[in-house]
């Protein structure tokens, strides 16, 4: 079956891809609701529908326009085909089509919830988690489809299907990482623009609502309420999906790119049963494998008592995550025994080929998994209900509004040293099992279970919305005490989700970083050189200032919906009293505009940042290799402060948003129970405030911005290495001739080599240029691999 | 005159101190006001040394577990010599001695200035510019002083006061960075410590007094008012005062490390009517110029008229200012021509040695001047009275404390953008024109004027500590009026200072982290090393961990004040009606005892991280160059992250002030002029509680994270860099002999070249382990310099 391997993955995802059509025509099936509840039902999906198709229309635009310039690209650049502007459109497409069907069922989903919560929580708790299940498949199964459809083409189209050499993989790779591309832009639009729709929403409603106008969150009264809840979705819903889409394509591209160099660094080719590409296939097959090890964890998600509390529901949801990760664990196991060569060959920066055995490469997906095990526990520690940073900002409330902003942004800052601590002891020790080639399968591994951590991540939201439908529709205190308990379980998975997100994003990052320098083929990034410094510095700033044109963004559009809000309490007659009836959708169709026009500004910065950087200095006429390592200096840079940015904004949110949620159950300040209305708990509101666009527009974007500059420094990284050429023309596992050509320098060295058991034998030609002729001399060099080459090393050198 | 130029930056830094103790004794004569005013002014001078003390005997302490530490590194590691030990006592002395002369002049001219205020205002100005000149005076003259007469000395100790060679003045220097790290560590104690101190009291002095009791500000019968007019002194004053000594010691220091390497890299010799160190020389002199240029300065700040206002006030410390840059730029042109070769030949990493005019030397510290003039701009647009981001603050506190506090979070952190490109720009512009030296010296222009910077800076807590006498000792209106324009003027020079402060810290840590790399020997930081990256995240999280601590230190120390002002206010009969006498003592031994107390968790961070990343993999067996490119990667991680820290919270702290501070003249919000005591006005101060900590205590501490890191890894530097030697035997201009050994490998080379025109000859022996037997063979190279040198280079590939 080994040659076969290809197809596994596509395989896999059609199966995960056929259980997401019946888990959805089951949910579809539950029942919907009376009048008022199917009603304000219709109002969430039409809104959803109405911000996706604005959505798509930008989105068109903007597919047109870089299709267009990668097209250009394509024709001066040797090494890019146009396909990639294909493998471009399909990626977006895909994305996109993944995140209509998550939205179109989380919001077919919510009222079902309210509809099953009036009778009973096991069931509402089955049908919201349902809707998880179909959103988290529908995002992994269109992922790996997709890729491994793509990728199976390009093999064919310039490989023929079969393993000739690394160069020719490396285009391969390089068409696919359009896809990559693809899907990361629709992560831009969906996670920024949603993060903006669902915060200007939220403050809106509630600054004219609850606080001018005294009437409750979700009132139906409030104009603006229809466009909150439909921003849960975009923002929760679709966001978060676009985001992990983006992350776990790229995770698994960065493999495959750093399993293609595998290869080349055991000689060019190796032989196994999978036609010679195993390390490349091993990532698309962990990914595949995890989407069926997903199914079978989000099969264990229930709970059997009516009066089951949110430890129960915790507990279920727990239950299905850790055997999915423990599954992962067994089948990396299995897959890297079966799939990779018993010992590699791979290069280490400084330190030579090393010898790796295939079980160094299972170590670093344990790595993997357990990072993001890990990274859960520590965001829990610091954003959840009852734990000790939560209490101190409870405290700090009671002195003012102050005091407890300080609490909240001391906490998400003192969270960085454990995450930051967890992912550095991650990159260190992946990458010491296996190099970057360990760093990106932990990645892979980690993000095996995106169909399971989306599924638990997506359930939250769909229960926010299920509440606010309980309440709108006026049902009975009851059934929003059980939506209540499965969206107070949500707020806990959100934050941990938020945690699974940057971690992923974080090694992600790490492995499109290694996967770029690779590419372009110069000697590592080098700060001590002061353009390399200096671009790592703005790297450093760019997440800073993109997080504040992000909060400035909700601000402004916030304001917009407080103008309209008012505007409709002032001329709709009967408003207040329940008789008129509010415009919802001009409402959404603020928050809909606004937040699109207001990612335009951030959006142009993550993109035009590494253009600039790169093709800037290239109009000077500087070396290419010196920018490829700038610009490399830039995607460190902002890969650095991106994380940190982003676990500083989570975190602090989430804590400030429990801190306020405290108050609800009472609690003991200075020895006196204090509860909501006291002055620490408006105190803790204010906080709540701040914290809202940190933890749900500024902070997830980080994910997106350094994934995406990332990506595009992968993207036109062949334009930065384009001197560098290096081709093996034919070789098996003892023997193997290289030929390749360095033009960097005017001088020029050609050279072939063969190595047969323990003989190397090259043919070195040198070309020089001495007063002014060209002057070229071809040597035959004989010894150990390691003695040739360092002669040949000492050749380049001396002719530079 | 050229040979004895090694005095002349002691010469002139001794003028300095005359005319700072002339200085002085003209403001002691100046009256003290009456009885009342007295009897405050001395409340605030003891407390000022009843927090020195304090700070004394716990820094005794410090300074002798680190001199212990020190003398057994210097017994361990050969090339630091003993008397590092020596150099670090008197740092720390000198530093302490600067702090103690401005403490003490300051807390004696704020009385004198409200004296003189209720007659003239030119003469307050005089008189409370004179308190801040000798504040000033003494910080630079004392340090230029020190660092002169320690060069001397070691000069004399380790080289007979002649040139021998590079590595011996590596020895010279490595000691002479013992200074260094003494006088950086008192600034830990005094910039930490004080921003707590300071915020502290007032925190803990308005939460009590305003809020609770409803006093006002400043009101004798508050027993935390002492306190809070202390910490002004304590954090404004000395704590400035030691960072910036910090700052233009190691300036200075970098910059003849570097200068150093300039001689090395010219053939290891060059020949001047300076004893052939006129690169070493040149940073001192700058510095010792500018201290007479200075002086200058500070005469040309007057006013005329009693009825100016703060524009004319602004626009007389302007001209002092703009004078004395000028001067500057005017002296480095002379001083480059005049003392430096008229080429140079300078090693850029990755592109050899190339030949470098001293003119472009000058070039560099016209980049340097630049950025400090500029970089004041850019934190007075972004903090400013009346500017743009300001009224945009104004207008978000109408909808509550929630929307101004992300208003001010997004002008912090907006402001980075022009900062940071500043910095980049900088960087790259003064490596282009000469190198790092080129970067070390842009700093060490920078820096020239830190005397006049310094008494523009002091003169602001003086005047507001004169406004407080005014309050408490109950004068006319139109004394605190006329304070209130010098502190008004004050504060924006305040501002802008603090802008001065981290532009001088980032380009020194620059600065120092290109001479901790030259020192270490590595081949540069290359983060595509997982391990280096791995450090870049750590260092880059270490500033956001000490920001937090800070910011909690502070909540906790004011916690204690107001436990102790609610305690005096129950138990002292009559305090309230004026009767009872507070016990003002109390509340500065709490917040004496509490600020030092607080600051040792942060210290430990920043001193023990650097120490744990070279010592711990040491432990482990790790090749000490891969330690030290790893303890790069944190040094710049460090550098990166706590610059855009400080940026951001400074300006976010200084943009919420002023916004504060609007509400006093009157803002127009939505048509409306609102003025103090309206609810947007509550909600301004809300965000400047949270805008306190953040500019006066975690942003300013991020100048000493960054520098002290920088500085310890060059004080262990030698340890790391250790098996690497190079010796340069003998040398001229036209000819050189150098020798050196690389036992990096288990092979070795040992290369001896001698240049007379344009010929090289070098002599290379060879030692290899073949087959368990060592080897050495000795050849000869003949050719042009580069020609050699690339043999070289390729046999030592060859035989690695």
């Amino acid at each position: 079956m080994g040659s076969n391997m290809i197809y596994m993955p596509i395989v896999l995802a059609l199966l995960g891809l056929v259980y997401m059509l019946i888990k959805k025509s089951w949910v579809m099936k539950q029942d919907a609701g009376d009048g008022k509840m199917k009603e304000i039902s219709d109002h969430i999906y039409e809104g959803a529908l109405a911000f996706l198709n604005a959505e798509y229309k930008l989105l068109a635009i903007f597919v047109v326009i870089v299709s267009i310039l990668l097209f250009i690209v394509s024709l001066i650049v040797d090494t890019t085909h146009w396909l990639i502007v294909i493998a471009f459109i399909f990626g977006a497409i895909f994305s996109a089509f993944a995140g209509n069907i998550g939205m179109k069922i989380a919001t077919k989903t919510n009222v079902r919830t309210t509809q099953a919560a009036r009778t009973s929580l096991p069931n509402a708790l089955k049908i919201s988690f349902g809707g998880g299940t179909v959103m988290g498949l529908g995002v992994a199964g269109l992922a790996v489809l997709g890729l491994t459809a793509f990728f199976i083409i390009f093999y064919n189209v310039f490989m023929g299907g079969e393993w000739t050499s690394t160069d020719k993989m490396t285009v391969v790779l390089e068409t696919l990482a359009g896809f990559s591309l693809g899907a990361e832009s629709i992560a831009l639009f969906a996670r920024v623009g949603g993060g903006i729709y669902t915060k200007a929403a939220d403050v809106g409603a509630d600054l004219v609502g609850k606080v001018e106008a005294g009437i409750p969150e979700d009132d139906p009264r409030n104009p603006a309420t229809i466009a909150d809840n439909v921003g849960d979705n975009v923002g929760d819903v679709a966001g978060m999906g676009a985001d992990l889409f983006g992350s776990y394509v790229a995770t698994v591209l960065a493999a495959m790119v750093l399993g293609n160099y595998v290869i080349k660094d055991m000689g060019g080719a190796i032989t196994d049963v999978f036609g010679g590409i195993g390390p490349i296939l091993l990532p698309m097959s962990i990914a595949g494998v995890g989407i069926i090890i997903s199914v079978i964890g989000t099969m264990l998600v229930k709970i059997k008592s009516n009066d089951a509390k949110e430890a129960q529901v915790m507990g279920a949801l727990n239950i299905g995550n850790w055997t999915s990760i423990i599954l992962v664990a067994a089948s990396c196991f299995v897959l890297c025994k079966w799939m990779l060569p018993e010992t590699m060959k791979m290069e280490f920066f400084g330190e030579g080929l090393i010898e790796i055995s295939s079980m160094r490469v299972f170590y670093a997906t344990l790595v993997g998994l357990a990072v993001g095990a890990l990274i859960s526990s520590v965001t829990e520690y610091y954003t959840g209900l009852g734990k000790s940073p939560i209490l101190k900002i409870v405290q700090q409330s009671s002195t003012g509004a102050g005091t407890n902003i300080i609490a909240g942004l001391a906490t998400g800052m003192i969270s960085t040293f454990p995450s930051v601590l967890l992912f550095a002891g991650a990159i260190w020790a992946s990458y010491a099992f296996a190099g970057f080639y360990g760093v990106a399968l932990a990645a892979s591994a980690m993000m095996a279970t995106t169909a399971m951590q989306l599924a638990i991540d997506a359930f939250g939201p769909i229960s926010d919305n299920a509440g606010g439908i309980a309440e709108m529709s006026e049902q009975e205190p009851i059934v929003r005490e059980r939506t209540d308990i499965l969206d107070s379980v949500g707020n806990t998975t959100a934050a941990t989700g938020k945690g699974f997100a940057i971690a992923s994003a974080a090694l992600t990052s790490l492995a499109l970083f290694a996967a770029y320098v690779t590419f372009t083929g110069i000697d590592g990034i080098n700060i001590f050189k002061a353009p390399v410094l200096a671009m790592l510095f703005v790297g450093g700033m760019v997440p800073v200032v993109f997080s504040a044109l992000a909060m400035n963004a909700v601000g402004k559009a916030a304001m917009e919906m407080v103008q309209e809000v008012r505007r409709q309490f002032k001329e709709i007659p009967g408003i207040m009293e329940g008789t008129g009836k509010p415009e919802y959708d001009k409402c959404v169709a603020i928050s809909t505009k606004a937040s699109l026009k207001e990612m335009m500004l951030p959006g142009l910065l993550t993109i035009g940042f590494p253009l600039v950087i790169a093709f800037v200095p290239m109009i000077f006429g500087m070396d290419t290799k010196a920018i490829a390592e700038m610009l490399g200096g830039y995607m460190a840079g902002v890969t650095v402060s991106g994380v940190l940015w982003a676990i500083f904004q989570n975190n602090a949110g989430g804590a400030w948003d429990n801190a306020k949620k405290s108050f609800e159950a009472g609690v003991e300040i200075n020895g006196e129970m204090t509860y909501k209305g006291s002055d620490a708990h408006k105190a803790a509101v204010t906080g709540d405030t701040v914290g809202d666009p940190f933890k749900d527009t500024s902070g997830p974007s980080m994910n997106i911005l350094i994934k995406l500059t990332c990506l595009i420094g992968l993207v036109i990284a062949p334009i930065l290495g384009g001197n560098h050429s290096e081709t093996i023309v034919a070789a098996n596992n003892t023997s193997k001739v290289i030929e390749y050509t360095d033009d960097s320098s005017k001088n020029k060295v050609e050279v072939s080599m063969n190595v047969e058991n323990d003989l190397a034998i090259a043919t070195v030609t040198t070309q020089t240029l001495e007063n002014g002729k060209i002057k070229r001399k071809t040597q035959e060099l004989r010894g150990s691999e390691s003695e040739v080459k360092a002669e040949i090393e000492a050749i380049k050198i001396l002719i530079k």
